[in-house]
């Protein structure tokens, strides 16, 4: 997407293609930086410290750390050792699991010299299809808010989001966002409440993409989403997902239950943007999904303030309206996400 | 209440009766100031600035504001300059409106000389009265809670609250943390989630008198409460009331909504804790409140994030389970309100 007038991706090989090359996100939308990984050490440390943030972007970049530790060492021990050390990075999207099982598969019945380089095709392969992904959600999200905007009447359709779930959460495109963009390169008038997302202030990466592109924005306290709610000032809610269960239940960034509860209590629609890669289909309920903890002091850092840091919540699936994935939308229940994502070639 | 080992309240006469001194809530918690305010021009700079904050405070604060304007000029003409100023001051807290006018009633009939003074004894009368009001809550709330209390068998009651409604927001003692305060005091477990209220970040203030207080409380992101109720974590939700309708329409900080929104769909009560001069028996349904839009740079001090400030919204009667008040305890309806409010002497 457009930073100025130059098109970036979140991460791509670096120029001697011995490293990946990712934005740091946690010097955005101060400071813009690019920061070098060379080893899958430093790829856990960046998912970690959320230097990469947003489930489609982690599963990116672990295969990358994969594919890193591979060439490094391309023995089964290696790959092992890789795996635990991507997987302990964050605990609750689903997208670093399946990424790095993906590149595990991939690269089982291959000589241990040759793993490195087939690591790392992969990652170039599955940033390239999460690009296409999220073109195709943009597409799809579109489509299913084109009545809504025909209902604005020439004003400007009004979405609300939380956390960001824009092209920074993914290697492009973004998955809450892509509808916004596709729809305002088609030149229909639309704006964006952003949660300003505490503790980590996530909503500051949305402002600044969605500046950058153009789109008008306004940033509001969590607080505030409920009250504009019942104000008529929202016409839809979009979110992202860190995984969803095969009942439609979403986890996604912490306080997202709340704004899925205003939507319902105010009649509007909340949907879920999610490539097919975070639909967990081994879970029924979000109540299975391990919540992380993350340190107090990205709360307080005020020492003597006892805090409590949970990152996600799961809002249940009678919340959610409809969840759009790069195969379709489907409705929140098993049938209706298994026959959407049976579409995948 | 405690700070150390000396005992305050928020607000008094300075040691030379010319003046009245606060605490000045925008250093707390990172430092502890007070502030002398001589004239009603500082009074309404104070309140209008959060120097001092909370509905009751406000009201006590305002009142000794109309009396330093009377004492310097008894005029009508003084009197009605001062009520217009202080009532600019903030537009949806009820009480500025009704200690002002209580003061201006007072006085009316009074030579122009004898209305300072006047003026001066109702806002020390109007402070005991607050904190007699807020001991009173404290122990119908304590009441309120002991089911719950023994539900928990003797592990902690554990209390959610918004923003701050302790003793900080009040002349003594609090509204929404009075009842914590009184089981606390009788020994009773209790713990405390206190959300951090942005963009103002009140929950500091609530941290802070908590913490000398001796109750344990942990602060949390304004988005992680629905989680923790949906989680099991939280047993009642109790908040104050900046302006509460005949009907128990409750207004109160921005957010207050959602986390009603919560709590009714986790089955868990949702208290709001109200002095009696805070309920507007003229309004039925909390639409018809202003809600005052505070200056964006609150939110964000990045002057290229375009952002919004509404710091009320407003809880429907019907996510509300009771409205604890200084006569008793009463339903979100206008009859039991109304039956409430007569026990008043």
């Amino acid at each position: 997407m457009r930073i100025g007038d130059r098109s970036w991706r979140t991460l791509w090989p670096d120029d001697d293609e011995k490293a990946v090359r990712v934005i740091d996100q946690t010097k955005l939308p101060d400071a813009f930086e690019t920061v070098r990984l060379e080893t899958v050490g430093e790829v856990a440390k960046a998912i970690r410290t959320m230097v990469v943030r947003g489930a489609p972007l982690i599963g990116v970049t672990a295969a990358y750390g994969m594919a890193l530790a591979l060439r490094d060492d391309g023995s089964d021990a290696s790959l092992e050792s890789a795996r635990s050390l991507l997987l302990a990075s964050r605990p609750t999207a689903v997208n670093l699991r399946w990424a790095v099982d993906r590149v595990a598969r991939a690269v089982a019945a291959l000589e241990p010299k040759e793993r490195g380089e087939a690591a790392w095709g992969l990652g170039a392969a599955l940033a390239d299809e999460d690009v296409a992904a999220c073109a195709s959600i943009g597409k799809h999200g579109a489509e299913l808010l084109m009545p809504l905007v025909e209902r604005a009447g020439g004003r400007p359709l009004r979405v609300l989001t939380h956390c960001n779930a824009g092209w920074l959460a993914t290697v492009d495109r973004g998955t809450a966002l892509s509808p916004v963009y596709e729809l305002f390169d088609r030149g229909v008038p639309i704006e964006v409440w952003v949660d300003e997302t505490r503790p980590r202030d996530q909503g500051y990466l949305t402002a600044w993409e969605l500046g950058e592109h153009g789109v008008p924005y306004t940033l509001i306290a969590d607080n505030a989403g409920g009250h504009l709610m019942q104000r008529g000032q929202v016409d839809v809610c979009i979110v992202g997902s860190d995984r969803t269960t095969r009942r439609g239940d979403v986890c996604n960034k912490i306080g997202t239950y709340l704004k899925a509860l205003a939507a319902k209590d105010n009649g509007l629609p909340f949907y879920a943007a999610v490539p097919a890669s975070t639909i967990d289909l081994t879970l029924t309920s979000g109540d299975e999904i391990e919540i992380e903890e993350r340190d107090p002091r990205e709360v307080t850092r005020r020492p003597w303030v006892k805090a409590q840091n949970p990152a996600f919540d799961v809002t249940p699936s009678h919340l959610v309206t409809a969840v759009i994935t790069e195969h379709g939308v489907a409705l929140p229940n098993e049938a209706s996400l298994r026959e959407v994502l049976s579409r995948r070639g």
